[in-house]
């Protein structure tokens, strides 16, 4: 006989099939059970220290809860819909494998705060796990940008020709970018960190818990402070997929440049036959699917965490059944980031650079019309006027059709008089990427030290 | 030896393992395998009426798909991460069963156009399954509403007692609000009802292809106009995701107040146990789940809808493989408010009221105050002078606690020489529903014929 | 002494001044002044036809509402904060200028059904306003797309050079997407003009009113059938804003083309000095800004959605004063979504065509590869075949830094036999444009046919 | 005459007059005038300790932004929208009044680096006034639940009745809620406070400006360390608003809970006539507008955070114009917050509690259900046994219409003969709430501890 609605004393019709299928939760949160059967062990072994099971008790819990979860792992554990979800699933198999002592477990528990315990033991875990992966993307990152620390191509605002960078200069744009949301991660992680476990209901056991017992067993940091909010809040789920959309917000705009750089009209790099796939009808295509799909998965990041936020708008305290839906957003977004992250890690090193054509688009452009205009500057004309020179200087050339350099210098003297011959070492963008040369600048020397800066700063991770 | 990658010619590199893995789609778009089927039988037989396939091998390829449609149904297909998608995974079957016809069913065709048509196909049929659910739901709300159009509770506003409505009339209010989403999604269907079909990759195909006779064949109404714009388009999921957010709002709505009325506090009706489950910790406990999920559910659908406009934001045309996002919240947000307009449809006709309690509630709280205000203004008294009066009435009555109608004629004389005996006809709540006898107004008779519009209406409704 | 609150009879301590400048909408809801006194006028106007105003208190009313219109207009108008809303602004003034016939005029109405009216007519005035700024727009797409319908530019996929089409044929596109735009407003602007006036505070009125009278005075098409939805109701704003939301996704992503088209990089068009402007630093740079504004404006709109939708959900009915929150976030996306369109039917006139760029990108790339399979196809070759074959000639073409059609015939023949003379008609990127000849292909008399056809279309529009 | 675009050299066409309009951005910009000028000031001394502007001119330079400030705050500084911007419409005021001086300010700045640096002061600015008003709301929330530890209502969760709690629990609930807020708002300031100044337009400056010290007197806690991130980042305005989206949420569940108290049918708790609003046609209406506003407005921050978040979505590097759009976001999310946690400090202190009415309500719903199987557990019982023993007496005592303590102890042994006389003293609320005695339980004794370390901790904070 299969073994009763846990809750069904009260009941007398049974639970409509529709509904059983509409709300079960097993195919999605199933994947917590490693969380739940260690959740479980450290409940067990605390209400053994409170003399509410025995040792005998607690024994055949262990060996029960260990032998589910061998039988999950071997894929031969029968989920059923029924039993609704992940604790309820496990529960009854307990009861089946060891009786009495299995009904015991729920003793001073609810779901509610298991679920909060289980979920954030998995995100913990997953927090962790993204850190590392976004180390190893960070660390790729920085190692090009010590290897590009002077390689040319222009820098744009607008998409415009603005001023000529160094293509590690720009790899570490992204490291900054990364970094926070490190920093954020780490951060959110201690949020997670704490211990839902015990507040029962709603509103705590009538038992003598120990509820700072089973949070260093769990390895949490802290207790939650206050029972209705411990099984009623969602915050560290919203949080780590704020985190996440903005971090997937960074990736899609490092992926939005790699699109550009691969197109004909950049043509600044290669991703490789490795990371391109082709199109079912044209030949000759070789298309950046990796950027392109982790730029559009930058969008159910943001979705997520819309819906996350909707969820939980206007909910009366405690718990609602609504909180259900927390699960496969998070889910999905700890998935999502995860695989575009590591799939960055993967690419970045293999990228092909076409230094030769980068240099050439930042000779373009009159990206050192700044420069001119502060040559100017040197020779005492204010800025504002000096850029008004300047920008007449540039109409000039297109007139011409020419670069800065290429104009003659009558030519330019008679915008102004104080150009002198010494203008055209401040119009070549070697000059004008080693002039700025101060914290953050793009001067190679000052990338070359910022690069080494990061790498020291990963080597003292331990995620 | 396994198919290789259909566009593998230009390529020296194997793909890298992980982006195999990232990229593919087949896990998700297998579910379109019937309307890939559908779509590839039309293309072929256009494709032998212009010459381009012989008879021959018009019929190896309808046995192969057909072969291909059967095996998938009994579940011994083996889909293949590293064909990528629904489309290659059966192409490549296709040529294994029948050879080289089988590698002439891609002419004049893409995927980009060839998905685009899929989607469209399938999300045609789910629009129909939608309002046949949706038209379920309205005929058990009209049905209700009919019954119950004399039936007294308060109306609120601001969760205030307002005036007193009848629940036939708070039904219709509701039947409204899906009125409206079934007319958005037919319209909405119009949209979606065009073929892409023949679009090729983006500029149409060389060969002289009759865009007419595939869309007629699948039932499309129109031929999109516009090769670019017609693989690159993804309105019609846009579209149906903001007509679904939208059902779903409507479906929190409903739910809250079901949440409401199934409380304590309220207890105007009881939802059977059929519909609601239990807690694992309390014993009394007997929660209306179907409804918090409902609501809860809600959120997801708005988070579908964010994610496909941010994933389509700023796309340069024509397709780009961002666009592979768009399938799994197209496929949720449909699951999502089919299951949810059912678990509704099912549970309506169920659901047990309390209509002492709701008429009790109604007599409670003073909501026949603008009864008397319009009385006064029967005596000549100005609106907003009737107004303040009632609002000095009402202030007594909180003193005194006391209802407006057990308030002393005497008393009530005090604060307006106009009110005389016959006032308290307009005290009563049924005297109250029953003035509002106009148009939409909460009369029972006008209810009782609304509701009966309102089946008329669903008789003659196709899906 | 300043008129006191309208609803103040029942209060005895007086508003908290925080709360007064926290809940007044006055401040933002006066913009729909001129609906309001509309609504007012046709209320009081059925108000005398059903004997509740006499002939002279009506007279009254016309002649004090439009003394305060020109008040309003002239600037003179003394907005009060403590008044709350636009309603009550005008009310306490109309009082203060006529008296008891003032009293008299919220008779047998709510602020309920007062905003809902101005909001659906405030809307339905917007609607038409960009229909007709849209209509300019596809107006301005049709005329350069028949102009340019033998323009040749690369069309790409993933931003990769896929297959050469023509710019008339691009902006044919960008035309699609509008005119679905257009559909969808229109049938908006239906659901929009609809009357909920005489729905009062939720329940209808007790007085005889006629609904369809003033309905038909204010040109509503249809009145509200439900007094309870029609007051809580808020469909119409979000509806709207979907469909804003999607206008303005399509302006992002046309936006993103001419960003890309005016780069350095690809130099396919100029705006022109009138719709760029410059850098405080760098006297080089022309940016694109409007269409930066435009695409960044998409992303308000969206988040105005969110924001709508996130606030109706779980609301019970009715009225809620949640929903004044409704008028920022529409009000913006109307002026939003205007003000674009208006920005791109005032510049697409306007851009300069680099054709002779265009055209060289589109020789590069490998665009006729397509053709080229397509090509062997017409020599029994089946297309997955020669689609191998044609990816295999790139890879040689890409070692040999040479375009396809620069390959001498001995090299083609090397990769398949059937290869003869004549490939190279098919290798130009015009044979390429003149082969894709049916609907919707871009062929350049196809384009030009349909550019004439959208002409007419627009021809026969009223807004 | 006007001054001229100060970027106009290069221009030869007038800007169009609607895009002037379209993209001006001082109507919104002013109000960071304040942090301009600090801005601007903090450059000047740093550009003059570098040598590049003489001791006179940074004298002039600071009286006249001084002049202007003074100009700006008494209301008579003309801004101009041609001038588009906060910081060109300073600087060309100070031209005029300066001269030539002033128009070296601009030397080794961009608006890029200046608007990034604005928006950095302001929030900051706006991060601390918000904690501050946390403060003051964390504080009534602890003082009311010191003086309500012993006040019992029923806890609920899915809104029934769950279990008995106190009041004052309640309260620290929902400082936890706000407890994390204010964490999280103390990180996010860390990250908001770092100095762009210096970044210029995205490369650095080529003169050898010194960014420790800008930093240093504009407060900031570290200099951004790459210039392409710093004027491209947002991060600081989507992290702050994802913060404040939270909170948001969470004052919308603290709403949700005011109104449902509020209402007829709970009636817990009173707001007074100061917190509540009445209709313009109800006299008796009393509404909880300030806790429906705040739920509403709790939309509006999420809207805004989608926006931020889809506005910088696959954005290339550096600076585009889209990123003129965060700032109306930015403002409104801050302006929100603000107002809606100010006025939850306004009323908290006023709520009038109905203590009769909250004791009444926790005696009914069987809210000691859980007590009783607890009491079984003490007997031996395995808790999943006694949970369905407990669940068939409530069924009994839902058709008996009894409370669990009005069941005589005969009926309740036929459930389970291990219940004795003792049992009716875990069936009282009051012993409930005493039982739940662990750290984060619902016993008067924890929460009175709980407040008072919040207290504590509270008058320790800084802001």
């Amino acid at each position: 006989m299969p073994y009763k609605k846990p809750w069904g004393g009260r009941f007398r019709d049974a639970t409509h099939a529709g509904l059983e299928k509409f709300s079960a939760s097993v195919a999605f949160d199933r994947r917590l059970y490693r969380h739940d059967l260690r959740g479980s062990l450290a409940h067990a072994r605390m209400l053994t220290a409170i003399g509410v099971l025995s040792e005998a008790e607690f024994n055949q819990i262990e060996n029960g809860l260990e032998h589910i979860r061998r039988q999950i792992e071997r894929g031969d554990f029968q989920w059923r819909e029924s039993l609704e979800d992940v604790h309820m699933n496990i529960e009854a198999r307990l009861v089946e494998l060891i009786g009495d002592s299995g009904k015991k477990l729920h003793t001073a528990r609810s779901r509610n705060d298991q679920i909060a315990t289980d979920l954030r033991l998995y995100l913990r875990e997953q927090v962790d796990e993204l850190c590392r992966s976004l180390s190893a993307l960070q660390r790729a990152l920085a190692e090009r940008a010590s290897a590009e620390a002077g390689t040319i191509l222009p820098g744009f605002t607008h998409l415009q020709s603005a001023q000529p960078i160094t293509f590690g200069h720009h790899l570490l744009a992204w490291n900054e970018m990364l970094q926070r949301d490190y920093e954020r991660l780490r951060e959110c992680r201690a949020r997670v960190n704490r211990s839902p476990l015990g507040s029962a209901a709603l509103a705590g056991s009538g038992f003598a818990i120990d509820r700072q017992m089973t949070a260093k067993e769990l390895g949490f940091e802290q207790v939650c402070g206050n029972s209705l909010d411990a099984v009623s809040d969602r915050d560290f789920a919203i949080e780590f997929n704020a985190v996440a959309a903005l971090l997937m917000v960074h990736l899609s705009r490092m992926a939005e440049e790699i699109v550009l750089w691969c197109s004909d009209a950049f043509h600044f790099i290669d991703l490789g036959d490795a990371f391109c796939t082709g199109s079912s009808i044209m030949p000759q295509k070789k298309n950046p699917d990796v950027a392109e799909l982790a730029r559009g998965k930058c969008a159910r990041v943001s979705g997520n965490l819309m819906a996350l936020l909707m969820l939980m708008k206007a909910q009366p305290l405690a718990y609602n059944r609504d909180n259900q839906e927390d699960k496969e957003a998070l889910f999905d977004s700890v998935d999502t980031a995860l695989s575009c992250v590591e799939m960055f890690a993967a690419f970045v090193p293999q990228m092909v650079l076409h230094r030769d054509v980068m240099l050439a688009a930042a000779k373009r452009g009159y990206a050192t019309a700044t420069d001119l205009a502060d040559y100017l500057v040197g020779k005492q004309v204010p800025f504002r006027d000096a850029h008004q020179t300047v920008g007449k200087i540039v109409n000039f050339a297109l007139q011409a059709k020419a670069e800065l350099s290429e104009i003659k210098l009558a030519d330019l003297q008679r915008f102004h008089a104080a150009i002198e011959k010494d203008v055209y070492a401040v119009l070549s963008v070697e000059g004008s990427v080693k002039a700025r040369d101060h914290i953050g600048g793009t001067a190679p020397k000052r990338v070359a030290a910022a690069a080494k800066r990061v790498l020291r700063m990963l080597d003292s991770r331990v995620v």
